[in-house]
């Protein structure tokens, strides 16, 4: 039941041995879901209790240890060994006077991959600082430091049969933003609306289902398209106002996310003015990514365009996009963004998000690209500009 | 655009004030969601980036500490003033030489409330490593300690108010089983039995609108239905198997919980003789339920059962259940299991789930309940028992 091949799988552990190597790290403790999943392609809602990959440089497989209901989701999503999948009592589920990062301890040392540098992902999702005091009292033989963002550096740069996903995310977030059009109407609830858009996503296409977005659609109507993450009522929409959405279709955990602004009714000049605007520089920042430019480089050309029309953007224009889970289809690691030198490689996947939030209304456009050997790809396909709705 | 009164909001703020004063805490750094809601209203989804609520024992209002983009959001949904309002600077955005958490230690310094013991909430949904370092390294003049699930526990009895979203959750949770009995039908693909269930879950009521709930849908087919958090796939549902469906209501981020297990066709004999002792079992739980019973006592009552037909189970039969974001909708505080002497009281809400996770099958059965000032009330109602889908 693993999506991907024993190769595509073996490769990936290699690249983070690689890198363990080059970090100086014997063994990781890996809590973040999408690294999990990508060192075994376990999937399972069980992220929201204490649950670890772990990996030593010298292992050919790393182990998953998690809640014991949850082992029959490693059975059917993974190809390790039976000894491989292990647990940690039942009974220490949120319970005050044990955690399950004992059992973390307990199997580090059993494996004797209890020594050197063990490397936790300090600031990734599901990394508790209760997990890392128990690390510190429990391994004595061991150094544990931060190898936050790792893994997700070795993610950052897709296979073909990653890229394939993602390929599929963006027919379902291209088939969502079609139901959204449909959907985002003066007079509507803003709930209703979400309905049909989330029910698009999950349904998928006729050939690929979709799963659960990392993020729930954001859905900014009037005044809240200033607020970047604010939540949906069940107010209707209202004539004379944008709409901005900001969504991503998910296959076997790939996101590909895409971001449109609608306005209901005529929009004013001046906001018809900012769309072209944030187009323009939009554009200029798609044209300028290319192998070898600097994520930095892609801002400037964006900046560029938004200076020579008075403009400016505090807020990164992009970032790695992939295997995710809630609450981020983001992947923590180079950012479009001044300062930011990370070099643009082949299947560097991003999202590229234009958007500037004034007062009183925000405009949004973004499209998931993927680097390519000679410069860039859409992988999502929507009409771009102001989606007027009449 | 806070949806509790001032006099609601003043009444968490004393209990969480005598709360701290009890386990002699000065300050509080809360990062889970949840908890920065329960004290300002905050709501936005926001918490894939650091973001806190600071709240000194001897402080009249707690301070919003975020992202520069989310501080609308926080001008939205909650009653602080302006200067309670506080923004880290973007760039600081995962970011190596920088952390958000920086700026936690530099309010707390300006406010002077970094002195005595600073209470973070150590094993909750981000809360990372990287901030109790950052905290450890700032607060020279402090003693930062764990005060994890302080603010859950005053959470785990709810106002009337709270309960009053309860309610509505309930409804909207009961609909969603509705639909999902229409939908989980042989040959439909599991994902489109799923997009029509999270169709009603947002959609809400005609009076109510839904939000998007902590948890996705987990829907169980067949064989996974022995795995209680396994994703959906795009298979059709067969004929000759079971279907475990969990899901909740949400409204203003207060969540009831609904299982309902579904049979496609006829079962077998021992398979709906399951089903009785499991929801015997859980009648027997659910009667147990009155102030000043303990948690252990409930299940007791649904062990002394499953024990009379020869069965065990061995992971908790509930757990507090309110006010909650992605990953889990559970508070972290009571679980009904032997050990846990916690004293049930009015207006404390459970989700009461009697599950058996079997080779082959699983089977559930759940309600959320409020405890009442003499017993027991099911905010969700729907038929019990297997559900079977000619």
């Amino acid at each position: 039941m693993c999506h991907f091949d024993a190769e595509e799988m073996e490769g990936r552990l290699a690249r983070v041995r690689a890198r363990m190597e080059a970090q100086d790290i014997d063994a990781l403790v890996l809590q973040s879901p999408a690294s999990m999943n990508y060192l075994t392609g376990y999937d399972a809602w069980s992220f929201y209790e204490p649950q670890a990959v772990l990996l030593d440089r010298s292992a050919e497989q790393p182990i998953w240890l998690g809640r014991p209901q949850d082992a029959n989701s490693a059975r059917l999503t993974t190809r390790l060994d039976e000894d491989h999948v292990l647990t940690y009592p039942e009974e220490w589920i949120e319970y005050p006077d044990h955690h399950p990062s004992e059992r973390f301890v307990e199997v580090l040392q059993e494996r004797g991959w209890d020594r050197g540098r063990i490397g936790i992902e300090g600031d990734a999702y599901y990394t508790t600082p209760r997990v890392w005091w128990e690390l510190q009292r429990g391994l004595a033989r061991a150094e544990v430091v931060d190898a936050d963002t790792l893994v997700s550096w070795v993610r950052s740069v897709k296979s073909d049969a990653e890229i394939e996903c993602m390929r599929v995310a963006a027919q379902i977030a291209t088939g969502a933003v079609e139901i959204a059009q449909e959907a985002i109407r003066p007079g509507v609830r803003e709930c209703d609306a979400v309905a049909e858009i989330v029910r698009a996503q999950i349904r998928g296409t006729a050939e690929f289902g979709g799963e659960y977005p990392a993020i729930f659609p954001i859905v900014l109507a009037g005044r809240k398209s200033s607020s970047s993450h604010s939540s949906w009522s069940d107010a209707p929409f209202e004539t004379g106002n944008p709409v901005v959405l900001e969504l991503a279709g998910c296959r076997h955990r790939y996101h590909a996310a895409l971001c449109r602004t609608f306005f209901l009714g005529t929009p004013p000049d001046g906001y018809r003015r900012l769309a072209e605007i944030v187009g323009e520089a939009h554009q200029a920042a798609f044209d300028a990514v290319r192998p070898g430019a600097l994520c930095e480089d892609v801002e400037a050309a964006w900046r560029e365009v938004l200076t020579r029309h008075g403009m400016t953007k505090e807020s990164r224009l992009g970032y790695t996009i992939g295997l995710a889970y809630p609450p981020n289809w983001g992947e923590r690691t180079a950012s479009i963004r001044p300062g930011d030198l990370t070099k643009l490689e082949p299947n560097m996947t991003f999202h590229l998000l234009g958007g500037l939030w004034l007062d009183p209304w925000g405009y949004e456009v973004s499209e998931t690209i993927r680097v390519t050997e000679v410069g860039v790809e859409s992988l999502t396909n929507f009409q771009r500009g102001l989606l007027v709705q009449s």
